[in-house]
This record gives C-alpha cells, structure tokens and sequence, in this order.
C-alpha cells in the first residue's frame, strides 16, 4: 500500500500529527506495537501547557479536554515547611495549564481517529523502516503472521525512547546527550479527590514529593526513592505514610487516602538526540528526547515537535522544503529550553544524596533566590506554562 | 594595649569595617602583614555595586569615588558574536553599578584612616589569635623583632583566604563547601581607553574574554586560559592577538592596544566556609567566602559582611548581642545567593574542555533563554547590581 505520511507510534504524539495531517487532507497510515488497550493503560502525563490546548483544539479534539479538564491557575512550592505560590496567572500575564491526564487525551484521538475512518494498525509487529534517505522510503510489518510493507514519502517516528525509528538511525549520524539522576519516582494513582485545588511540589530532607491529579475525583501522588527501591515493598499504606512526612500540617489534614489502583516506579532521565531529521524520517516526542517528569514537559514537547512537523509537511505538499528543512534546529531550541528548565526544577527541588556539596549549597540558594524575586517567580512561571514559539 | 576590635588585615573590608566602626566610636587596631605599598599594588576588583557605594559614603570615604568612579547602567554580552545589552538600569528600577578600582578605594580608606589618627600596623609578622571562646580575647604578634600582645573584646578576621583567622578555628568547628573550575583568567592591566563605554563579557569557542576598565584610561582584560598556561609565554602581542579573536568586529576595530603594566594569571575558586563566627571571632571578606571574578562579587561581598558586621558590633555596645549572634546566617544568606550567581554566570560563559555534555548543552539554551527573556535579563542583571539586604 502507499500513503503519504507512515506514522510508526500510536501515542499522543502520532495520533495528534496524524489528526493535524488529517485536517490539511494528507493521508497517513498509524502503526502502533502494543494494543489499543495497553496504550490506553499507560499512565503518564496530566499537565497541557497553553500551546498544547491549542494545538487539541486545531486537531478538532479539545472539546472534552475543555468540559472536563481543570484549567490550574498556579502551583505551590512547599520549601521546609514554607508554601510559597507561584502564580501564573499574574506572573506571565493571564496564562496558565490544564490538567488532563494523558489517558483520556489518547482516549479523545484515538476516537476522533476511528471516526474520521483513519487507518490505524494495532500490534504491528516486526516493523522496520527503509530507505529513508532516499525520495521513496519505505515501512514493513507484520500483522497475524502476514507480512506488509508501505510506501510513503515520509515516515514519522512517533514510537518512543525503545522504539525502532531512531534505532535505525546510523550510529555516526546522531549525537545523544543525557544525564541519569540517582532516584527516581515512586507514583501511586487513586480514586481520592486531590488534597489541594493546585499542585504541589514540596522539597524535603526525606526528598522531593509531588502531590498532583487527573481530575477532581482521581490524585496522583510521587515520592522520591532510590532506585534501588522496589514498588512491592511500597504497600498503600507504607506510601500515604511516608507522603504525610513529606507533607505540611495543612496538606496532612486535607490528605484523603484510599486504594492505588496503579503504583510504579519511574527512573529519572535528561535524554537528547540530534538532528530529529534523517533524510525523509523525522523523530518527534520521546523517540527523540525525554524529560525528567518534574517540570511536566514530556507530553507538552511532544506536542510540539508535532505541531512543526505538521505544518512542516503541509508546507512540504504545498511546495516549500522551507519547513521540513528546518524542522530540527526549530524543534530543538524549543526542547534544549525545556530539558533546561525541567534539569533545573529536578535538581532545585529533588534531595540529592551528596547534601554537602558547593553545588547543593548553591541550589538551595537559588531557591531561596527564585522563591522571593519577582523575577525568579517570573522565569519559573513562564517555563512552566510553555515557553512560546519563535514562528 | 586594649582596643575594642582587632582587625587582622588592611584590605578593603578592615579597613572599611575600621572606618565604620571609628565613625560609630569604636576604637579599633588594624594589623596588616605586608607593607602598604604592597597592599596598594594588588590588582583587584574594580566594579562596586549600589549597596557597596552607599556603605563608602557612609563610611565617609566616598568623595573621590564619586568625582573619579565610572557609573554603569549595563554591560553587554557578546554571544557567538552578537550583543546582547543587559540594561541594568531599566530592568531593575534605576540601580546601576560603579567602576572604581580596589586599588584607589583602598588608598581612599588608607588616607582616610590616617587623617583620623587610627592605628594601623603595617608588617605585622608572626599574628596569632587567642581565646576567641572566652569573653577576653587576645592578637599576639611582632613588629620589627619586638612581641606585642592586644586585648580585645572582638577579633574581625579580614585577613583573605590564606589569614591565619579562619586557619586558627577547629577543623570540627568549621565546615567547608568548594568547587574549582578547569581554567584561569589570563588578566592584562594597560593604561589605554577601554573598547566599549561598558564591560563586555564575550563567550566564544576559544574561550571566556572580558573587557573591562578601571577608568576612561586604564583598562581591564581578561582571557580564559587553562591552568597549564604560564604567563610568561604571553607577550603582550600575543596576549592583543588572542583577545582579537574573542571579539567582534565593532570591538577589533575600537580596540586601543598598549604595553601592559601588569599581567598575571588568577585560578577561579568558589568557597563558602561556615559559619562566620566563633565565639568572638568573626570572619569577613575573602577569610570566609571565595567567588570566580566572573560576576564581580568579591569585594561587594566584603563590604556586606562589614556592614553586617558594624552594625552587629555596635549594637553589641549598645547593650544587644542580637546582631553578633545573627551576623553568620545573615552573611550567609546573601553570600549563597551571591556564590550562586557567580558560579551560574562561570558556567554560563565560559567554554568547558568537556563541550558533548548534557549539561553544557543545557546551559547553551539557558543563555539562549536568558538574553530573550525579560525576566532572564531581569534575573542577570538585579543580582549582578547587587541583591537588597534583608534587614
């Protein structure tokens, strides 16, 4: 067969490039590994910046997002028992986040996909992409035993940190840049309506917890641990207690604990690679970059990529290469900007084991700094709520 | 003999601290191992902030400052040769700094200690500090061969990093945070005009460069160079030629050269040692706290440590101990955000040897962030004018 676009990944990222493709009347086929089900019970991110509602609204899939998410106005900093509000509103003139988990997002594409009659293949396997760097790249799966194989002018790989399209890739023509953290995030998800309106990122000697939420009937809660750390000796309770410690008085009285109905742990990563454009394949989201989770940037970036990528092929078929061929730098000033801003808040807000370092000194200043200059809260709040683009 | 206060060094934070403190009545000695002509001849720091100003003129030493000193409302960043103009005065409400070497403010303070009859030994050998746990302390030392012994009710330690005040506290009294960095400033001192009517701090692939002024006809330049490098194998020219390539071409062209009258290569250090006090004991300046020249911090630090410290000893004889038993965690916390600042700014401009890193990478976008940013600029440049005192 032979589509325009070849979408390998069927996470946000694909679904919305190829819902915005779909809306510019460019034909792309979704190839995901994993079943509708299993993508659907992935529990990631909750946090939209601004850019990322707009984009949803442009692929014509906001509209639930819009009834049913909570727009946050702010976040709270629990520095050593002190909350200090960062309010975004006020500090970046009228802009602010919504939350709404990743699950009910893919949920809201993957129906606007099957209603648009959009084809999209579950548990494609062995998929391998070929001859990028050639005019007439191809894809090749398997489906039920029964080998496929696609021709496309692009392939866009959607498909994760694992997945196949940057393993493709020439070793010598891609440069990868990381930073490992030595713990990571202990997440329990339950059905308890949250202990705060807002969000709140508490700083603790026993380390870092993230008191956060899907909606107004289901919290999602994070502790830091050593990576040694193993998610079956955290029993539900042994989790609601060590977050109560992490916790202040205020937050400890409003806590509502009930069952975990997901609990995992998560290593931390800065990940990178350079360019996200080989030829005719172009890397968007995780495929091509991770964040740490502290700054919430992970969906948002994917959004992104995906939103140049788009109106980079659309420019494409209407005749300019202008697009596709800055496609990388434009990505990865936007995304060099995020890996800062979430390295930043993880190493600010995280306990580090070395507590006695100059550089642990001098963090903690910074958030001393941050937390009382205007223009401290200012950096932190235009971060947060998504940088804007330069085009 | 008695005095009140000892103060072991004639830097600028004795002798300031000497001259606040005989302003306020408090009789005071200056003990100072080297000549004053050695004194006089260190080249140091040359860029005062507000704070440091209104301390001098309430010290009664600011006259000439005012007549002879450059006032400047910003400086420039030159980045992968384009400026970047950091405009103090509009970004922080009118604050601005002033260019005004160490060397004419220690004469100042020199002449002015003189003119009031205070007492300052000059070659002080073989200094000693005694009891500074009980409430009798003692300054041993010789002049000329013949021992001499001070009571007092307070020591100051003044005496910079390698004095012999800090080095006389128990190693477990005393706790030490350091960071080094891989390269030095190559400095050049020339009696010509300066390149620019303000600093300008270059960061360029072959390394950090600064153009930086003492007067409107002594200028300031630094290179950075790696710590294997001698200063004898950098004649002058060499030392114009490199300078060029650092530059751009509005500043080669500007660029006035001339023989150097003085040319030495400074290691950069951060180093915070806490607290700042024993018993009565106190440390100031460059005994406690080292920062990289990068963000001009060094003296204006010294002069916060003995305006706190002042201030704290004459209410001691006011009948209060609150501002002696508050002076080290005061210090300290403007001293943390002062490190802080230093070293971000280091690490912002200057090449690292290890130039594939996530981390270089990130701080890449982070000046990237920081010139288009209101609120980065504004972050810049309120620090680099000096934070306000708590108090």
């Amino acid at each position: 067969m032979r589509v325009q676009v070849a979408i390998i990944g069927a996470g946000p990222a694909g679904l919305i490039l190829g819902q915005l493709l779909h809306k510019a009347g460019v034909d792309t086929i979704v190839l995901e590994a994993q079943t509708p089900e299993y993508v659907l019970g992935r529990i990631r991110a909750g946090v939209l910046e601004q850019v990322a509602v707009d984009l949803l609204d442009e692929a014509g899939v906001g509209a639930r997002m819009h009834a049913e998410g909570l727009p946050h106005k702010g976040i709270e900093l629990l520095i050593g028992g002190v909350r200090h509000r960062i309010d975004f509103v006020g500090l970046t003139g009228g802009k602010q986040v919504m939350i709404y988990g990743q699950t009910e997002l893919t949920r809201d594409l993957m129906e606007a996909r099957a209603a648009a009659g959009l084809k999209t293949v579950y548990e494609a396997k062995e998929v391998s992409v070929h001859d990028f760097d050639s005019d007439h790249p191809r894809v090749r799966y398997t489906k039920d035993g029964v080998g496929h194989e696609i021709e496309c002018d692009f392939i866009a790989g959607c498909d994760g940190f694992h997945g196949v399209c940057r393993a493709s890739v020439p070793q010598n023509a891609i440069a990868n840049f990381e930073r490992v953290y030595p713990f990571g995030w202990l997440g329990l998800l339950s059905d308890t309506s949250p202990v705060s309106e807002e969000l709140i990122y508490a700083k603790h000697e026993r380390g870092f917890a993230l008191c956060s939420m899907r909606s107004h009937f289901r919290s999602r809660y994070y502790l830091q641990v050593p990576l040694t750390e193993k998610v079956e000796e955290w029993s539900d309770d042994r989790f609601w207690d060590e977050l109560r410690r992490r916790l202040d008085s205020q937050a400890v009285a409003a806590l509502v604990t009930g069952p975990s109905i997901e609990k995992s742990i998560a290593p931390l990563r800065s990940f990178v690679a350079e360019p996200m454009r080989f030829g005719r394949m172009f890397l968007a989201g995780d495929a091509a970059h991770i964040v740490p989770p502290t700054g919430a940037k992970g969906l948002n970036l994917a959004a992104s990529d995906v939103r140049y990528l788009s109106r980079a092929l659309v420019e494409f078929y209407g005749g300019s290469s202008t697009g596709i061929n800055h496609y990388s730098a434009r990505c990865l000033r936007r995304i060099w900007k995020a890996e800062r801003f979430s390295w930043w808040m993880t190493n600010l807000l995280h306990f580090f084991p070395d507590t006695n370092s100059f550089d642990q000194k001098a963090l903690e200043a910074e958030l001393d700094y941050v937390v009382h200059s205007l223009a401290g809260r200012t950096m932190l709040a235009e971060n947060y709520v998504g940088l804007p683009f330069d085009d």
